[in-house]
Formats: structure tokens, C-alpha cells, sequence
């Protein structure tokens, strides 16, 4: 991973997109999202190269979004399983979904998110703590507390 | 690009992925949905070499997340605003924003949203058309219309 100014690095989304920015992972974590938990699956689901798929695998494990678990002694074989931080992985992959079926399935959409009891449509919105929608242009980022003087400049300098 | 099975092709989150998945193409939208509009911006920004970033804003063009405009005639000189589907990237940006803060973040945020006018804190939720809220885990991926018959086999095969 080429390695960015300083600011960049303070930033969620550079310090996120550091531990699963690559392409491989996203999907990999969608998988496992979606119940795939052994190599063969995730094989055969992504037609990955095998050495490929195990450095992108423990390169997961390592960041702490998936987690090993033998699930066979003899051979010895491991399954991976989302961790909490995995887990919360899922918002984001949500977002990709929805921005996807709004601006490449020309065709309609080939996967939707629904409510699992009513089968309602849903899509992520931003909202506050209390429950209420806020919509998207009203949302703006601000320095937070442990922001540098650099980042502070930088969100300042813009008008939003 | 490597190519991927047919399955993964049809997926939403493959497709955007397949378009800005890259991860220097997220930072330059970050900056961009930010304000940034230069080239000498993105490249003080991001501390990237000329020559890929030249090669992304033109993928980012490409792909339609961005648009060229020329901001000078002579000499001439472009800058780089987003287009309504690159705008529309915002939440992806707001979800990574929101995942890095939870997760990457031990030293207190630096990067917060909040609503414009309240400066209460925002993120990304799941919500009805209706704006009524549901929780991640109240929500489950379906096949959709356009699904093809490998995907309706996919998505029913792991309960969820």
C-alpha cells in the first residue's frame, strides 16, 4: 500500500479504504456477509485464484474483519467467520448495493434490500441518533475532536 | 480488470466496485464531494504521482462520475466536478466515514457528519421509502426482477 500525506491519513475513509479498500476484499466480505464461510466456497463464488483468495483471506483476518475457525481436525480446515467489526462492514456494502441498482441495472435490479418481515424496500439514509432522517445535501463533515490543526484547515477551507 | 464469474458480474456491489472500487478513484471522489475541483488540488491533496492521477480523474470521467470542464482557455485547463451519479456516491462515503469512526478511530474522531443546521451527529441508516427506520439486522439481500436464475439460486441458498 503506497502510502499517502499525512492528512489523507487521518481521514475514516483513507484509514478504512487502508484495510479493505481492495477490490478482492469487498466482495469477499460480501460473501462472508452472506453466509459463505469455507475456502471452496468462496472459490467458487468469486473464480478466484487460490493463492489469491488465501492472501486475501488473511489479509482480512489479519485487520481483524474475519476470524479463523478450524471446523475440521483431520485434515485441519478452517472457516471464516465475520467478526464485529466484519459485521459492521455490512452498512457499507449496503450503500454499494444501492447506489449499484440506481446507476447499472439498466435491465432493473437483479438484488434488493427489503425488510425481512414485510418485504419492504429499504436503503440506507442518514439519520440521528433519536431516529430522524436527515437528508444527504443537509449533512456536512466537520473537524472532530482529535483532529490535527492540518485536518481542521482543510475542512475549514471549504465552503459545504 | 480481472474478469469474474457471471454471478458476481450481475451483483450490484460488483458492479460499482468494478467502476470505482479502485481505491485512489474513492479518495479522489471523497475530494471531489468535498469541493476539490484542480488538478493541482487532487494532487496536493492525495500526494499522488501526476501520472495516475491524470489516469483516474480521466477513469472517473469516464465511468461518468465526474465531468471535464474546461475552467481556462489558454492555457487550456480543465477542472473536475462531479456529475449527478458521482453525487450520489456521497452515502458510500458517508457509510466509510461512519465505519472508520467506529473502528479505526482510537484516538477520538477527526472526521464527524453532522446535520448543517443543528450540528447534531449523523450516519447511515436503513429506512423504508416511507422514513421509517429498520434495523441492519431486520434486513435481507432477495433476488430481484432482472434476477437471473443463478442468482435467484444463490441468494435463496443461505438462510438468513
Amino acid at each position: 500500500m503506497q502510502r499517502k500525506s499525512l492528512i489523507s491519513d487521518e481521514c475514516p475513509i483513507a484509514r478504512s479504504l487502508e484495510r479493505v479498500g481492495e477490490w478482492w476484499s469487498i466482495l469477499i466480505m460480501r460473501d462472508a456477509l452472506h453466509g459463505l464461510r469455507r475456502f471452496d466456497e468462496f472459490s467458487r463464488s468469486l473464480g478466484i485464484a487460490p493463492n489469491m483468495l488465501t492472501r486475501r483471506l488473511n489479509g482480512l483476518v489479519e485487520v481483524g474483519m474475519l476470524e479463523r475457525r478450524p471446523y475440521s481436525q483431520r485434515p485441519l480446515r478452517y472457516e471464516y467467520v465475520p467478526t464485529a467489526k466484519g459485521e459492521d462492514f455490512r452498512m457499507v456494502l449496503m450503500s454499494l448495493v444501492a447506489w449499484g441498482n440506481r446507476h447499472y441495472a439498466e435491465e432493473g435490479t437483479s438484488v434488493e434490500v427489503v425488510e425481512r418481515q414485510t418485504g419492504r424496500a429499504v436503503q440506507p439514509m442518514m439519520a440521528t441518533a433519536e431516529g430522524q432522517l436527515i437528508p444527504l445535501d443537509q449533512c456536512v463533515v466537520q473537524a472532530g475532536p482529535a483532529a490535527s490543526t492540518g485536518m481542521r484547515q482543510r475542512l475549514e477551507s471549504i465552503p459545504q
